[in-house]
């Protein structure tokens, strides 16, 4: 058995792992394009803030690390034609090696890419993304030689929210572009409303509802035109508009895609070719609230897939990929932010009947000092009382209570079932009625 | 409709509330031996940690607040007797003013009563127990009146940890006597095996596997005696040796006892005679587990009791106390108990049958600066997977999570069902498999 793993961040590192302590004797390789395999790049923006030492420490196992176990990594190698009939791949190295490599069965695990903002004058210099720890490491190299005090950053989803985050505990000046009013734009409206009164008080200027429409600079980037007309000096740009799903060999190979143009692949991870799985970015999960392919580029997830096609591609098809609540949470400054399951415009834009509540509570006991507003949002489905979605924004200490939302959502519980919960208490922990048992006795009008 | 509710602390405050929101022309009153009502002690210790300014902060609403629902208050009224066939009770108030009171449905929300030490010497001035508002205020002016340096805390419960932590806080000398030697013991040793280095590093004394035999003093306690022959100086004594549940009444009336000592009730809340319910610290809730009937004076319980007596008193019985898991959480200094279901040595109490995982992982991602370690510990049922228990203990911000397994072990679920939950990951809140799909999946030997 020769497995090949296209892609060594997540997905493949995982896959190829797990593959290797199911089949000890399988021989496995994995082909990186980049300079590290298996990085923790969700970490990233905690580098950038100065919380991390070491950008390497980003890096959770060497490629030593996985030689040791007796898996091979092609480091810096990019596979640039698969046969899939013949079972080979053709990968071209640093130095222009190249190299073949038969196959009984073959992992993609390609990730996904930065979107860009397709403006005149994006490639000037001190304009990046941040996906990959090459971006990270070009980022620090372009602060370290070119003086940098104004950060625009474009795009305030979760990422650009903690890349803010970490430049404004930077004392940085930090200027925030983004085309939506609300923002992140993946949570509803009524949840985050104290967002911009945060990033104001934390001194970020917040120039949204526009979009960049020219980069201005002379080789390096010194400022940015935007749909209002007004200019913005810069010193450095981190756009942060989104992913997609990195799918050219997919392509070239005639896979199927699926939802956002990802990978399409079955519940037990496998492509619409036998033997040629997908995990990570480049694919999709399948939501445990409709059953439908979702596209949720989260290294949660693609770690999850990694190791259901990693045991699939060398065992046959033995595990199922669960359903996924597709929960999520990130912070920003001292507000934390979750969500699982379908937000309200989500089930608005799916057509799904819903019923909704949204409390304000106290996070912890009223009387305990450092107690804050939580906001706890609900939607479940209007006979059967299932839940579709939730949402919580709170003190950071108190939105991880979003995985018993997404434990309901996974196990096809309802409102009900969220509300019979006797939650934890105590009063540094939450108030008598948990802010969740709150939301969902006034989901049942109880 | 006349419902009279004895006790008016959690539960008997929920019951009255509910019941007037479910009947509004329902006459309630309710009759409550102390000066406070609805009184939320499990903050007392964060009172006597000074983090709490006013002890009056602890009173959730006042007589007055009641009085405008409609809800009449007898405060410092003891009800003496219970004629359930005439349907009357009789209440001694503050001054001996004699109360007689007639009501169609009673329900009895007497709480319960700290357990005392039975020594010599236990009725010396300075020798408290923390179960009553009154208790609180005792203490506190003790403590004004006298010099205090050395205090005693005698059980190491969660409400003794609780108050050596409040203790430690404001710089007193604190001794730990405990009979168990591991603690708090209503965890597994395994969990647990960092208490005694956290006690020290704060200076605690602990001397633990002994059990005070003599008070020591001369009309104020001044020292105490261990049955390892020791002897302790102190200023001050707090005993928190665990709660009796207070059914004097009820055996009065003839009802039926369960466990503990606990008032008998159904899944109504009902006792064992028609129209007399119970709610609180005076009785039992039902395992969700196992079904069988379990004696949990907790807050958040006394609180959901409450709410289902109140209803079926005022309306028969319509709604079911849900059967529980029995989660309850706390904290020391900077470490987080959490646990829910039963604990091994429970199981094994029980004759159950299970197996059993313990892991030690960080709580956040392994490079962000406030990541520590966190010990998750799982119990299931051998054929089944059923989830049976779950501990964790771990840094303040990571044990909430506890109500994940919570929520599996209300709906039913097993360590699969766990496992498969995708949890919200980002790397201030958690590692990229959080801690309990690591468990799970280690249970699952996956």
């Amino acid at each position: 058995m020769r497995l090949a793993v296209v892609g060594g961040i997540a997905g493949g590192t995982s896959a190829a792992a797990k593959a290797k302590r199911v089949k000890k004797d399988a021989e496995i390789a994995i082909f990186e394009a980049s300079n590290f395999v298996s990085v923790g790049a969700c970490g990233m923006p905690y580098r950038l803030s100065g919380d991390i030492h070491d950008p390497m420490e980003l890096v959770v196992r060497r490629k030593e690390d996985f030689e040791k176990t007796g898996i091979k990594v092609y480091l810096g190698y990019r596979v640039v034609e698969v046969d899939i009939n013949r079972g080979v791949l053709f990968a071209l190295g640093p130095k222009g090696e190249e190299e073949k490599y038969e196959f009984d069965k073959l992992i993609l695990a390609t990730g996904a890419t930065a979107r860009k903002l397709g403006v005149p004058g994006e490639d000037l210099r001190g304009i990046f993304t941040l996906k990959s720890l090459e971006d990270l490491l070009a980022i620090e190299s372009f602060m370290a030689e070119n003086e940098v005090r104004d950060i625009l950053v474009v795009g305030s989803g979760f990422i650009g929210l903690e890349v803010i985050d970490a430049f404004v505990k930077r004392g940085f000046n930090v200027t925030s572009v983004d085309i939506a009013t609300s923002v992140p734009p993946n949570f509803d409206e009524d949840v985050v409303e104290k967002v911009p009164a945060v990033l104001d008080s934390h001194g970020v200027k917040r120039i949204w509802g526009v979009s960049v429409t020219e980069f201005l600079g002379n080789g390096r980037v010194m400022g940015c035109k935007l749909s209002n007309g007004e200019e913005v000096k810069v010193d450095i740009v981190i756009c942060s508009v989104g992913f997609k799903p990195t799918v050219d060999l997919a392509v070239k190979m005639g896979l199927e895609l699926s939802v956002a143009g990802s990978i399409k692949v079955n519940e037990y991870m496998e492509t619409s070719r036998e033997g040629v799985y997908a995990a990570g970015d480049c694919t999709h999960s399948y939501s445990a609230v409709t059953g439908e392919p979702i596209y949720l580029p989260l290294g949660s997830l693609a770690n999850r897939h990694g190791r259901v096609a990693g045991t699939n591609a060398v065992s046959g098809n033995r595990v199922v990929m669960p359903k996924i609540a597709g929960s999520s949470v990130f912070k920003l400054f001292n507000l934390g932010f979750a969500r699982t399951g379908f937000v309200e415009k989500e089930l608005k834009a799916r057509n799904i009947q819903y019923e909704k509540v949204l409390i304000k509570a106290k996070d912890k006991a009223h009387y305990y000092p450092t107690s804050g507003e939580i906001i706890v949002k609900l939607m479940w489905e209007k006979d059967s009382g299932r839940v579709l979605g939730g949402e919580i924004v709170g003190p950071i200490e108190a939105v991880k209570r979003i995985d018993v939302v997404g434990a309901v959502i996974c196990m096809g519980g309802t409102v009900e079932d969220l509300a019979r919960i006797d939650m934890a208490y105590s009063p540094p922990f939450s108030p008598v009625w948990d802010p969740l048992t709150v939301a969902a006795n006034q989901a049942l009008k109880d």
